[in-house]
């Protein structure tokens, strides 16, 4: 293996484990345990489901793998949790959830290691010579810690 | 830059900024919110704490820069929240979880980019041949969704 081709395994690795604890989580879960809050005033499992799906679906474009694929529910998660009504449901959410991580991962494995090395869509290319590290792997590496993140919260839904 | 100095740095970036996130909440906390549990029945912030000392700490070891600073906190935080008295006190926690990241982080910086690919203490030369993502830098990867996860927790101890 080339160290790029290491570089962009350890970063992978670490993404794809967490969606799948993730998963484990929204699947151990019912529709009434996610419209509970993550400890009292806190943010609510749908909303932090919701969050999730809008943050991974600019991941789509952030790329240059294409246009988000639920630009129709940004707004329900841009406000923070109970300040406006969250128009889909618990069902319709979990498939989005799915949807946009099976529409993410076929795009990451048309890429060769060195194109994780290139600058992603929200940089210039005067603005990424100068900063070589806004490239795609970064948005990998940074939106895998916000995962994290929000993992954590989410499995306190758990009884 | 080389795309091993850029890969050390992308991942190097999150892991400092996640320790002055981190830093920030515990400062803004008083000894008595650090008792209480993130959410009800769950770990209290005095655990969390510890834990993540006690992991910060197995670093020094792995990555070969020396032995542990506070062997002696770590049967506290290997049980179960609540199962066993703590016994350091949430002042000593806060010295503690100080030291152990200067200390890693005067470590980390004797090391050159290259050195990260090499691998850490608990892989045996001969399975880190076949297995070459079990590298140091693997270690700081790891332990930064890790911290990340255990983060998204700790800031709901805010009021």
């Amino acid at each position: 293996m080339s160290s790029e081709q290491i570089m962009v395994k350890m970063i992978f690795d670490r993404w794809h484990s967490l969606i799948k604890n993730f998963d484990t989580v929204l699947d151990s879960l019912t529709d009434e345990q996610l419209e509970k809050e993550i400890s009292p005033n806190k943010n609510r499992g749908i909303y932090l489901l919701g969050h999730l799906i809008v943050v991974h679906d600019d991941m789509l474009s952030l790329l240059g793998f294409g246009d988000k694929l639920f630009s129709q529910i940004n707004s329900d998660f841009k406000a923070p949790d109970k300040s406006v009504a969250i128009i889909p449901s618990a069902q319709e959410l979990r498939v989005y959830w799915k949807k946009v991580n099976e529409v993410l991962n076929k795009n990451f494995d048309s890429l060769q290691p060195a194109e994780w090395f290139q600058k992603h869509t929200a940089v210039s290319a005067e603005d990424f010579s100068k900063e070589p590290l806004r490239n795609k792997l970064n948005i990998i590496i940074t939106r895998t810690s916000h995962l994290s993140y929000h993992l954590g919260q989410f499995v306190l839904l758990k009884a």
